[in-house]
């Protein structure tokens, strides 16, 4: 194994010496540029208290699903990287332990998105220069404990240091956003933290905690109101609370993006059957999409960008689920379909002035088949940048290949890293700004696009069409 | 923006140069072969009577939903590129100011197979020389204009300059085909134009026009027989016609494959079922898959080629439809599967003597799945080109890659530019070359064709394949 | 067409200079270690008696359906390459004239996998010098059937020449396995030859010979038990023989990967209607899923790797089938989905210690969708080697860039052969080993992995994988 854990600087460039040499060229238009991340799940808190990391295996193991799921899938339990579930014996994981477990299942991850990200980390944030491994877990494990108590080594500091611009984070309904108002009257702190209006245990009627949930929300927000109507009522009023807290964007992750217009005396009676707890999965499919529509509705009303996420089974692996809880590394993509399920919005909404629908996929097959011919039409609706599994650099080149030649570059969403791991996002983004470099150097090396123009769209692709989609 | 709009001679050819040579020398092979179209959407008419072709506007942009619809995502009402759904008034439509919309919006077709088609048509047809751009507009309008207005630009000295020597036409089955048959009276027109016989509006029960269309086909072509047997006859009455008139095949533009082969009492009742307009959409799926494999049977007979193009869902918009008719860049794919839809038909006629059924589809998970299978065991099946929004430099790319290592290059139908615009027929036709050249020619590099057999391969799957595919 | 036959020692790699270089080094490394085959259909039978290799039709032809099929779409009916049905005809079928269809026909396999199988092993094992074509039939199967004569060419001296390690055979539940037991006892001979446990025949209801097959199985195996009971003590009974004859894997080819968990005596009546011969589909399906349930459990127990491939619409043209028999080369794929399916049987089986399943598939589409992030998680499930249509070159690649990302190396089986083709295992094995070196020379080029790791990475994919994963 190599010793020596330096990134190359033209990591992920193409081999090829003349194309490399174009996307050198790209990339160093682009490699000074603020981040902007509009979507991800990064707790406000940390950046308002600027609370401290806390050790190598907290911050970089245990909460990161991709690390916890390859680990075990060689065999070692979950409880060894997570903890049980409650949350005191979680604190209690011994983790040194969990670092040397980490250290030791290090070769699993060549070839990966994250080995990627985390090599990235390793040597550009923590300056390490040893290759990680089971030998050098201690050492490993010491060095960055020593940055993690460093005062530059804080969340306001690395946030300056990685010269984000916006960070979204993703929110209940009902959050007070306490955390963002401090910061925005925070005259000290120069980055932008928007909240995200995340409304699927509100929605989703087989969500366990729905009914209750519904109680809150209609007792917080539904001014008096009851029933459907006060549920409809709270829901837009705690959107216009996110907006006014400098929300830009509604996120939904649902299991298919099927949705439907039912009329408001149907809606109702679905919504009293689901209170009532005597729903058919038949009646929750259509609730579900019926929602999904009323979402549009509203995001068409109060300007909300609406992302859509659907298409992964959630906690495939029952006990897993019963013993660690969700996000936990075994939420397993499903086959979708948009061009059909989007119709009823689309045909009310998809050229409404202002509204954006910004459409992410875990399966490839929907770029060039569907999500492509529907986002070179509907002004609406936007390419979501490759996602989850497919945040990797030959998904997102195959991304890039299946929709430009129908979409071109105007119609995608720029990059989104959709992480809860702070010290990753400036990898993710690197990773993402060379691979863009990439396919564009492709296409002016094989004169299809020319060099000048390239240095626009890469400009246009990195920085300008997120601002432009989530109206930033 | 560069100021320049040379195409550059290695276009879309690979960047390795040592593969770049062997696809150099590839192309040169098939430069100057004579352009064979045997499925396309030019009016036999406009060659006919030689019809001057109209403004800048009208050529190129109001009836290309491929420009359109992208200039529509963009945000730009259909109204301002198209005119309302009434000719009159379509017609009437400004046409510079259409234009100055699409130099405008030119940006937004970097890198798509629309943006490469017009380029290369500015620059080899209209003689353009510098970059579409609002600000030249006016020049460019005015530059294409006038070479409009030249005897050179006219269809038939085109048609001789553009070196097509067949054009096949898509047409009505009621036609009349005058225009067909005044071409081949023609003993100054030395190029070939057959009709294809479509008739989707006389089988799809949906069809808003089906019982109209169905009462003239009868009453024009039935013989005097009348109800189902009536129908039957008058479309094998059409079909030779259309042989007569030179056609060498059939195309089928279906929502699904499905067929399924009722017996005559059956197919009978159902007809006379959907006659008085009584039908269930289980119904009209049956007679649907039933009259494709009707299609078949007559084609086994009558030796037109079979042609299948399924799996779009059209007119996805019902407001833009409303407005502005078919056609108008919202038909959208969906997953489509052929393995188990095919078998009635397959089953009987797979191995028929000089059976041709040519396969097309949206979605590219049949390419290797299905497709290449399929053409790989019957002798009556041929891979389809990769059609509409799969009509691009990387799709072809990815096409050849999916089918060859299991259906070699014998099983595929050359290529297919399927387009109402006359003048984009060379720039199609010379991308899909250069693609060819450009994915043998990484073969030769990789040792896995011999360089002489790639020469050999080359005319093969540009000028031998569609001859003998559509039987030419 | 070029005269010679050569293999190119660098055909397959990668034809960027710097990325070959790489590969050229990583395929050094591994050229030269063992062939571990752990899924074939060689008959055990052909190496214990060291039966000598027919003709070369009989060897290379008409047995192998990869050949057969392509040859048949373009023409050439299948009785004069197959013979007809019955044994005594087929042995009649004039071998020469079978070859001479073959070379003439040689031209279609330029591009396809099994061209290339072909063109190495004439070079490669039989010593042919120049291009197999019409003109030189003759010459080509009298070199082949002389070489054929030669001692050197008896079965087990290939075996020791092909430098094979391990090869699996795939067997009948009821085989005796004698010639397995044979050649173990044989201290003359060195490999290693084990059963497969392949027990679709046994499962499937819908098979012709089931309720036939079961009322053997449970006879020779039941231990006097009766019915379900019997049917389930007989399976594990005859599982426990083949392990004890050195079996490690039990396969199993369904029509899709569900599976369904029922109680003892739900799936006891199922098993008694079935026998009785009165079973809906929906009896059929949930009775083969229960049993996919039962076979994890069972490979649970005896430690039996469990192999899926499913997918394949089997016999897909009747008329061949009726004639020929199956395997006749149109068995077609469909689409397959795994992530609802398989959940059953991986709540209970997924995190077993020591359970593999190794999970195979003929639709690319669940590479990076459903399979990655499966054998990313758990522990039991590993990646199959791209089978059947997708063994080939580009689809290995393709497989390589869809699961490393997520799953990265560790997750994968190694390659498999499945083949019934004995001469062509070196063959095959070698372009694997070549793609891999492409792949990860690639990844090396790119900086995305050292290339000291990409050597320990090669030698773990070649020859560790298969070794673990099917513990051998």
């Amino acid at each position: 194994m190599s010793q020596s854990i330096a990134a190359h600087p033209d990591r992920l460039l193409p081999a090829d010496p003349g194309t490399r040499n174009i996307a050198r060229s790209l990339l160093e238009r682009v490699q000074d540029l603020p981040i902007i991340s509009p979507h991800g799940h990064v707790d406000a808190a940390v950046i308002e208290q600027d609370i401290p990391f806390p050790d190598p295996a907290a911050l970089l193991v245990s909460p990161d699903h991709y690390v916890t799921r390859l680990i075990h899938s060689s065999g070692v339990p979950l409880d060894s990287l997570l903890g049980p579930l409650e949350a005191a014996q979680r604190a209690a994981q011994d983790s040194r332990s969990v670092w040397r477990e980490f250290c030791t299942a290090w070769p699993l991850f060549e070839g990966t998105a994250s080995g990627y990200w985390l090599r990235t980390q390793f040597h550009d944030v923590f300056g390490l220069e040893r290759e990680i491994s089971a030998e050098t877990a201690d050492a490993s494990y010491d060095a960055i404990s020593a940055k993690l108590r460093e005062p530059g080594f804080r969340p306001r500091q690395l946030f300056k240091d990685f010269n984000i611009e916006v960070l979204a984070t993703t929110d209940d309904p009902l959050a007070d956003l306490a955390s963002h108002a401090a910061i925005s009257a925070d005259p000290t702190f120069h980055g932008r933290i928007v909240p995200t209006f995340r409304p699927d245990a509100y929605l989703n009627i087989a969500h366990p905690g729905w009914s209750a949930n519904v109680d809150r929300l209609i007792g917080e927000a539904g001014e008096g109101a009851c029933g459907y109507a006060g549920y409809l009522r709270a829901l837009e009023n705690r959107r216009r609370y996110f907006v006014q807290h400098g929300a830009v964007s509604a996120d939904h992750g649902v299991r298919t993006p099927s949705t439907v217009k039912l009329d408001a005396g149907e809606a109702a009676k679905l919504f009293d059957r689901a209170r009532s707890g005597h729903t058919t999965p038949g009646d929750r499919e259509q609730f579900e999409a019926h929602m999904l529509y009323e979402m549009a509705r509203m995001s068409v009303d109060d300007g909300l960008v609406m992302t859509l996420h659907p298409g992964s089974f959630r906690n495939h692996h029952a006990p897993t689920f019963a013993a660690f809880g969700p996000d936990t590394g075994h939420d397993i993509p499903v086959a979708v379909s948009y061009t059909e399920a989007l119709r009823p919005l689309l045909q009310d909404f998809g050229t409404a002035p202002d509204f954006h629908l910004v459409l992410f996929t875990l399966d490839e097959t929907v770029f060039s088949r569907e999500l492509a011919p529907l986002a070179g039409f509907y002004p609406s609706v936007y390419l979501g940048a490759p996602w989850w599994f497919l945040d990797a650099p030959d998904a997102m080149l195959r991304f890039r290949s299946a929709v430009t030649e129908t979409a071109g570059f105007s119609r995608s969403s720029g990059f989104i890293d959709d992480t809860r791991a702070f010290c990753s996002i400036p990898a993710r983004h690197d990773a993402s700004r060379r691979i863009e470099a990439s396919f564009l150097a492709r296409l002016v090396a094989e004169h299809r696009v020319s060099e000048d123009r390239a240095h626009e769209l890469i400009v246009d692709v990195v920085d300008s069409a997120p601002r432009r989609v989530f109206k930033l």
